[in-house]
């Protein structure tokens, strides 16, 4: 599982470079960026991973969240993987919200999908381990976070791994892909059609699974009042709901003025930054 | 000289727009971006100009630069234009380095350049009076920074209209384009081979020229030791000779492990906004 350098940068004092990997996961290589804080000798820091929306690679966040001067400040390393697997020999279809750019971090189980699209596996399997070995990664301070898409895959596998993520954070994230277009179609084309194998990858549904949640840790998410994709795909009342049922700890802000770009993010990563700081110690 | 909205977000408690206005010094539609602040009432704020480098357009530094929080905070309005004009009918050719992306900021002479490339007359005419027409900007507290080509034209542009322009800085400019490949080329193709009427456009010869600088704004600027183009292209002892010669204050700061790219300008923006700020008041 070594780790290819691509590319590398100062910034903030430390540095953030672009990765390259074999993934059993997605049977192809995969790209990743890591920033790493200036750390004293042989220290181990907390480190966040940031899943990506639609149509995103590594990149997006990495130029543009403005996210590193607070993680140099904090003494966090950042990841931010690819959202889908890539190159020639994986299938695609000419949509921004499905195949390429669009892998919404399941395991798919549909040909032709399922021998690539396994960002799930990926995310947590390939990715921890590559980012274990290659960096100064606390194991047992981890957390995770995301925009859209990601938000979605951030919750769902923070949801499905209490023991691996200590913190979790959302950006509008699509909080209940079961019941919106944009999860509709994916899970249908990754999944198939059987609406009960949805609810493993649906936040709403495995938070009202939870039944009772306490010791869970608070869940962060931002929400843009002016978000074009609100009411259609993203439906937060749906994730406040579960959690106000079975007591799931959420602080959900709504954000007047913001939309779904990355203006907003920036605009409230440091916050976003400093709550898994908060968690991971 | 009316500004057409094309897109706008909010960020930072504030708002980020996109726009485009025709350009008489270009003869086409030219498009930059604008940040303002939040301001009370009918109170006008400084307002910073930012000139980019090769390859860009009016985006990079919009989405990549990180500078609109410390702006926000210090109520500052941020522009940003496009780097050359735009158009089917503006001529080009196949180089990253000239034509389109590349307009490096003087008024052509030569043709067929010189219908469309005036990006001298658009930012100190054109592009001036939109803002102060569009935006509550203040003409008396008005300040000019860029990045390597954008850097060249930021300190020039401020050494020929020290009326306009209260404060500068830059990022590894270009500090001495006629002993340069880029510069040679650009001057060479734009202004033709008197080297003579290039002394116009570069800074350490408008430094000279100055004799005596005293009252002139500090200049700032920030190098990075790691910058690949930093001995071939960008020469700042000679831009820190010619102030020392004329006693202009510089304070250019080299810094170890720093690159040329958006990285290094976003992990110093603060600085250089800070500075404007404390300019222009």
């Amino acid at each position: 599982m070594a780790v290819e350098l691509i590319a590398e940068h100062g910034v903030f004092g430390a540095r953030v470079g672009y990765y390259r990997h074999k993934s059993q996961s997605c049977n192809c290589d995969m790209r990743f960026s890591a920033f790493v804080p200036a750390l004293a000798g042989s220290a181990r820091a907390p480190v966040v991973y940031w899943l990506s929306g639609l149509t995103c690679s590594e990149e997006n966040f990495t130029v543009k969240a403005g996210a590193y001067r607070a993680a140099a400040q904090l003494g966090l390393i950042v990841i931010a993987p690819d959202t889908s697997p890539r190159g020639v020999e994986v299938p695609d279809v000419d949509d921004y919200d499905f195949g390429k750019g669009a892998g919404f971090y399941v395991d798919a189980t549909e040909a032709p999908w399922s021998r690539h699209y396994n960002m799930y596996s990926y995310v947590t399997r390939d990715l921890q381990e590559a980012v274990l070995e290659a960096f100064p990664a606390d194991p047992g301070r981890q957390g995770i976070m995301g925009h859209s898409m990601g938000g979605h895959g951030a919750l769902t596998i923070w949801l499905k791994n209490p023991g691996t993520y200590r913190s979790v954070s959302a950006f509008a994230p699509i909080c209940a892909p079961s019941r919106c277009p944009w999860g509709e179609k994916a899970f249908g084309g990754y999944l198939g059609g059987n609406r009960e194998v949805w609810k493993q990858h649906d936040a709403s549904e495995l938070v009202a699974a939870l039944g009772e949640a306490s010791g869970r840790a608070e869940i962060l998410v931002d929400q843009g009042v002016d978000d074009q994709f609100l009411d259609e795909q993203l439906l937060p009342g749906r994730l406040e709901a579960a959690c106000s049922a079975v007591g799931q700890r959420l602080t959900l802000r709504r954000q007047p003025g913001y939309d779904h770009s990355y203006f907003f993010i920036a605009s409230f990563i440091d916050d976003h930054l400093r709550h898994h700081a908060g968690l991971l110690g």
